[in-house]
């Protein structure tokens, strides 16, 4: 499971998957997502080994995305909480979900989201939060921000983006 | 690099992180959106090794993201296009891009994106189409679609979800 880091790279997805850490992160956190926050509600969910599981939920904790919580003195034991920057994760697993019920759902979406209050389903879409233009590859363009590197913008300003091929 | 498959995992998160292939394999669609599609500029921007970027631009190809094409006949060359399926990707880069920016970049967002038509700066959210609910944790709640399948409605049923825990 050694791999190359993503860490120096200056690029916010890449730091963003270095912060998760792997695949079964991803997954870890999309039980989250579902309530579950005892080690053994993880393993039954995702029939993973122990270590792995130990290690991926300690990454995870270390990085942020949760808090490890005493709910039982005796004997000591804890869970795994999902902090406001785990929490913010969602869209991403929406977004993926999104993409899976698209294009690898055969039978129709495997979830759905509804409004908590109203119940009514939702369809997820990635918008301009003014203009609510929708965000796909066809529309929009990338730009350095404000704390790009020099070296993201020599990157960027090389790209060729050839309009035609977004369309 | 061996892991469990995911593939016979009833999610369409599951799914989709199985499909794309791995962690590098998000970072060369990366790639491919910025107009990357030839194998040394993948290359040259992912630091990889040959046989690496080989077998995921291979998988990538296999499962529908990328699509193989001749550019050059003497000598005989290949550049990777994004299929309809791969640009549809789109926005769960952009949803893990603007979490990077949140959380992960203290000096402002690495990246940024414009209407590619106005040059505006655009404000990704994840809203609903039709009420323009945004789409987060605290809002929404999962339930399962229209394939899902009886164990998955069965692991749904069992979740906990602390309403408040969301806010």
């Amino acid at each position: 499971m050694q791999r190359t880091s993503f860490k120096n790279m200056d690029c916010s997805a890449a730091k963003a998957l270095e912060c998760v850490g792997e695949w079964w992160s991803i997954l870890i956190l999309r039980d989250a997502f579902l309530g579950l926050s005892k080690f053994d509600e993880f393993q039954n969910s995702l029939g993973i080994a122990s270590n792995s599981l130990t290690r991926r939920l300690k990454h995870l904790t270390e990085n942020g995305l949760l808090e490890r919580r005493i709910y039982s003195e005796r004997p000591k034991r804890y869970e795994y909480i999902l902090t406001e920057k785990g929490r913010d994760f969602f869209p991403v697993l929406v977004a993926l979900t999104r993409w899976g019920n698209q294009h690898l759902a055969p039978n129709g979406a495997y979830v759905q989201l509804a409004d908590r209050i109203t119940g009514k389903l939702l369809e997820p879409i990635l918008m301009d939060k003014q203009s609510l233009l929708e965000i796909t590859y066809a529309n929009v363009i990338v730009q350095p921000g404000t704390g790009a590197t020099e070296a993201l913008k020599a990157r960027l300003a090389m790209r060729k983006v050839d309009v035609d091929e977004g369309h």
